[in-house]
């Protein structure tokens, strides 16, 4: 599955780094029938995606993957994509845990996020 | 989508509760398309799923759900289940953090598991 993961690493590098940078810029990723379900709140196509990401209460965030595994889906050339990894906030000495699922569904030659279900991991 | 919610539930609770009891008990939710990366390491199949679950070397367990999302899929019917909670292992007290993601395919009017992506998550 050496493809697929190439897609997962290459995907979440643009995506972190582009959330990081300019939460804005996500913008291409999503289509009108993606979802995303954002510490439980379920938003639905890209306009009200952005808004919300767009929208979060911190200034400077910085995500480090910690785990990323992939898997095809049922789809032909869609691919799940699940990433474990720490958040840091505001330069916040503590960083948050996060667990962030993608489904990748390829068009025109690239890929777009049909699902994206993102939790913050608190302690026990 | 309170619909696909009360599927994730019933899954989850049969999931977490069988696997806590007897392993060899979630055979019927998997087939031999049925994908599981577990801690990194990918497994194709009932059986070969079925063998890593049964090997995995502790006695008791107690899986604690903490938070439970769930989108429809592409397919029609497919329910991306994404998953994270607390692990008790061997009655230790310290629990162990832990992110599932699961999609479920519908057939003959169930569901059987086609992708199952299980990390722990450890702290920073």
């Amino acid at each position: 599955m050496a493809d697929i993961n190439a897609v997962a690493t290459q995907f979440t590098d643009f995506y972190y780094t582009s959330f990081d940078r300019d939460r804005s810029s996500l913008e291409p990723l999503y289509r009108p029938e993606s979802m995303l379900t954002f510490e439980g709140t379920q938003l639905l196509g890209t306009a009200n995606i952005l808004e919300k990401l767009k929208s979060l209460p911190f200034q400077n965030v910085q995500h480090k993957v910690t785990t990323l595994d992939a898997q095809p889906s049922t789809n032909p050339g869609a691919i799940i994509v699940s990433v474990t990894g720490l958040l840091l906030v505001d330069g916040g000495e503590n960083p948050l845990q996060f667990s962030q699922v993608f489904q990748l569904v390829p068009s025109d030659g690239t890929y777009f996020v049909f699902n994206d279900i993102f939790r913050l991991n608190y302690g026990a």
